[in-house]
């Protein structure tokens, strides 16, 4: 049986009660359980070659009585929930080794790589703990659909819409606000394409028209930068950026491009933060030369 | 003991075993366990005043040993994980009711609202169910801050930064790229109120010079427009989105908007689709005059 290494980030004490290790705590939980941490020192042989910086780290965590914790997988570029399990110490240092989302199944008691048998891995870009240190965010970009349904996300069952008897309409993915515009923005594009009569919607209107959509575009950009210009209110530019937003979201989707591909553009550009950006907007000037 | 409502949205074969009953699944789960949900009979007091629709709900959720699913938190404008809990029947059944995000503390034993000392309530607008139906989304809006350490969300230990050994440069929240580049673009905006000195970034030029920002503004909405009207590729409409996007949320940095503002406006304007569009256009086009 491995000792769970003493390299701590911060100084810690370390005490043995039975056939656990206790360590004090320094980050965590510190309303709730203010004096101790459980590290359970009954490891796995493949433990042994974990890095002490990351065995430190997994000390941190308040695993359960199973010695596991909750984590999530999130969109780095979209903020979607894509999926939720399970990750005890070793998925946990796989995922910081592999930088592949890793959980591990309770019904198969293994350690799962998600993606390694549909290839739709869930590439992390950072790793976070909650306050209590005991659920875990892996934040990152997945190669395709996580559901093992195919859908984007696992997370297709409205409660409100079951509840409303709605079920028939399909399912409908928990999407936050930009994504919700987006879909109801494709939506329309779909109706139109099916040739709906009636009276059409402003988006609607939008999609059949270029001239009048770059007109708005152009247009709501200017009125957005008039609140700057003549010192307008806070919230007539919060309702302009509103507006860009919108038309600029028709445009999108009359060329077929998500605003995830847009959001992923940014964060390339941006991630690095003032190098990367003098950098990028660099190369970016020259591309538009 | 009060026996489970059996008014199912789909038809369902119920039947008893031991203490429990069982009833037949149809759409949870079909892949792991395609035959059977389980369904405690040993309900509390206040179940009986559930709903019978909700209740029929509730049968679908797939409740561990201890009666509990995960249920997260999200902020359905921001995307942003906001906290993570658990639910039992009672939970979910009063988070309906409320639409006050509402938990099972494990600790406590007992059902808690989250802002109930705080009054920073989490404003559920739907509830979403994964495909195993053992995990819960509550997305809605928080009235403040979520944790009780005062940050927004939980989550604002960074593992990466951790290994990094980062620690010192203070907690990072888990943002998503939209709020981690509106993020850096603020901390270019603290930094010129520092006086830093040096060559200043094209954030920082930005920020300095309205003249330059809104020229720029304009001229990106412009470029967007044009890989529409010239039929450009859809590479370079990504492009012209991202610089239209960057721009303008530096000017939203001046005016102290929030992207969330802008988000939480549109939510407003679409969030009813079709009807609600032409409604809030006639009263935003009124507001305009």
């Amino acid at each position: 049986m491995a000792l769970p290494s003493v390299h701590m980030l911060q100084p810690a004490t370390v005490f043995r009660k039975g056939n656990n290790l206790y360590l004090s705590r320094y980050d965590c939980d510190k309303r709730r359980s203010p004096h101790i941490a459980f590290a359970s020192i009954q490891r796995s042989e493949r433990d042994t070659s974990i890095d002490p910086k990351v065995e430190s780290l997994l000390d941190r965590v308040k695993w359960d009585s199973k010695g596991l914790a909750v984590a999530i997988a999130q969109n780095v570029d979209t903020g979607a929930i894509l999926m939720q399990g399970f990750a005890n110490r070793e998925a946990v240092a796989t995922t910081i080794s592999s930088q592949k989302a890793t959980f591990y199944s309770r019904s198969r008691s293994t350690l799962w790589t998600k993606g390694e048998t549909s290839n739709n891995f869930i590439n992390v870009h950072d790793i976070f703990l909650d306050c209590d240190c005991d659920s875990i965010i892996y934040l990152g970009k997945p190669d395709g659909p996580t559901c093992h349904t195919g859908t984007e996300t696992c997370y297709y069952t409205s409660v409100f819409d079951l509840l409303k008897e709605q079920e028939a309409k399909g399912s409908k993915l928990a999407l936050t606000t930009l994504y919700a515009l987006e879909s109801t923005i494709s939506q329309r594009k779909a109706e139109l394409a099916e040739g709906e009569s009636g009276q059409p919607s402003w988006t609607k209107r939008l999609l059949l028209d270029n001239r009048l959509l770059c007109a708005k575009i152009r247009e709501e950009a200017d009125e957005l930068c008039q609140t700057l210009e003549n010192d307008e209110s806070k919230s007539r530019a919060a309702s302009e950026m509103a507006d860009v937003l919108y038309h600029a979201m028709v445009l999108l989707s009359k060329k077929e491009v998500k605003i995830e591909d847009v959001l992923n553009l940014l964060r390339k550009r941006f991630s690095q933060s003032g190098i990367e950006e003098k950098r990028t907007r660099g190369s970016h000037k020259s591309q538009e030369n």
